[in-house]
């Protein structure tokens, strides 16, 4: 059997007892560690699972993934995700492989940031589509999530903006020379995000959202640090230090909202003035 | 303290490990039983976590909070939610009225049917706003439902559909006599669901979806005898002997599908050959 085991969002206490169970008894435990990360490191994980696990990087589960899979039919192999396995990050070409090879899957869910973001406050059934943000560089801007965000707004949804996370990312100097160095990881910020989503809209011009866009920034969701920062768009663009360490993500508002969203997200308020007089004249217009 | 403790989809083992220290530490230990419910009695859960829990059914949560929060300045109250706190239902007003009291709160996230029915091989990326649908009566059929999904199509996005459940419900009989004597649970099966989106659209007319539009059943998501069935919505009238037992909820196709999701979805076909058929016809066509 394949177990697809979430690992929820923040620490070695986040797994289920059935996730543990699984754990516990499986012939191997691989880590999939390249697209999200729990703020505990490996070996704490490890020595509180009391089992050693091998770290999946993308090359290996993309690649390699007979070597996952292998003997699954006869033993149990524990594929661990954090958050959800089929929250942000899937892995549904690694089942689609499992299924041909005739191996049973079952999954182990858990809290995934899809969800988990609903503790700032917004209720889960006004958002749209979930957007991704990825770093910037000179020549590569991509910006299709403006599209999805002006669709999302078109009918006054909120939209959840995932942040890009490098982790074990070779530097194309390295890359160039043959040599497998590796960056050190970099994790998306709000203040990134906030400053990137305003550079697109300078350059479209297209009115989807501005400067005083209401926003709420989220840091380490689910965990004890959790922090929630609302504000505009362009306040959001300076309150990293106030969210702190990764993983940051951002919910940009729709206009359908609700009261009790507003008395709820108005205490995380960089400027509660502001947040009250940007929402009494843009926002909670069509329920 | 208040503690949000998220209990997962299925059983007793889906709580989360940091989630079974919040409730055996606790000084009270409630259940909110009235919007979802696991799959196992509350007898079960007691005895798994070494406590007894107090049922918390809708009057006392709306009307009594402030027994639930009695001398949790000082004292730590754990309130168990089926899925995650913040989830499909979401208790933002008892955390208001914790605010108000100088109680503060702490949330332990879980699975949600919100992310968990990813698990059905649709990428969450492509969900539109959540729809729930209501038991019709004769005189009271609300289809604002309908609006939301024309929405969501409008822009190819998928649509989450969760399904009514009624628990501990007085009969209108019994209430017109004064008596507190309730009614048999019920719970909305997907042939149900489907029945009833038919039937609006035939009252309506706007051709947001038809007889022939795909949509995935859904019963039991997280627990061990997980059911998806996909097929047409009229197919869909029919499946709920192929399901199962509670709790169902549906996904309504989008048309902006991705390759993985057909060959991922298809498996759980009513019939493969129509599913193909209508999926090139009417689906994928926007990335």
């Amino acid at each position: 059997m394949l177990y697809l085991v979430g690992l929820g969002l923040s620490d070695e206490t986040d797994i289920t007892i059935k996730g543990l169970e699984v754990v516990k008894e499986a012939s191997r435990v691989y880590l999939e560690a390249y697209t999200s990360i729990l703020l505990v490191d490996q070996s704490v994980l490890e020595s509180y699972y009391g089992r050693s696990i091998v770290v999946a990087d993308r090359e290996m589960v993309e690649s390699n993934s007979d070597e996952i899979l292998r003997d699954a039919q006869t033993e149990d192999v524990a594929f661990l995700v954090v958050g959800d396995p089929f929250g942000a990050t899937t892995h549904t070409d690694l089942v689609l492989r499992a299924r041909e090879l005739s191996i049973p899957v079952s999954t182990v869910p858990n809290a995934s940031i899809m969800s988990g973001i609903g503790a700032c406050g917004l209720q889960l059934y006004n958002f749209g589509q979930t957007v991704s943000m990825v770093f910037f560089t000179d020549n590569w801007r991509p910006a299709s999530f403006y599209d999805r965000i002006k669709e999302n707004r078109s009918i006054g949804l909120h939209t959840l903006v995932l942040l890009d996370i490098k982790v074990k990312e070779p530097s194309l100097e390295n890359l160039a020379r043959g040599r497998m160095v590796y960056e050190p990881p970099r994790y998306m910020t709000v203040g990134q995000c906030a400053s990137q989503m305003l550079e697109v809209e300078e350059d479209k011009k297209e009115g989807v959202y501005g400067p005083d866009s209401l926003a709420i920034g989220a840091a380490r969701v689910g965990g004890k640090t959790e922090k929630f920062v609302a504000g505009t768009l362009k306040e959001l663009c300076d309150q990293d230090e106030v969210l702190g360490g990764p993983l940051h993500s951002m919910v940009l508002l729709g206009r359908r909202t609700h009261e009790l969203e507003h008395d709820f997200v108005r205490e995380f308020a960089v400027d509660k003035d502001k947040w009250d007089f940007v929402w009494r004249a843009e926002y909670g217009k069509q329920q």
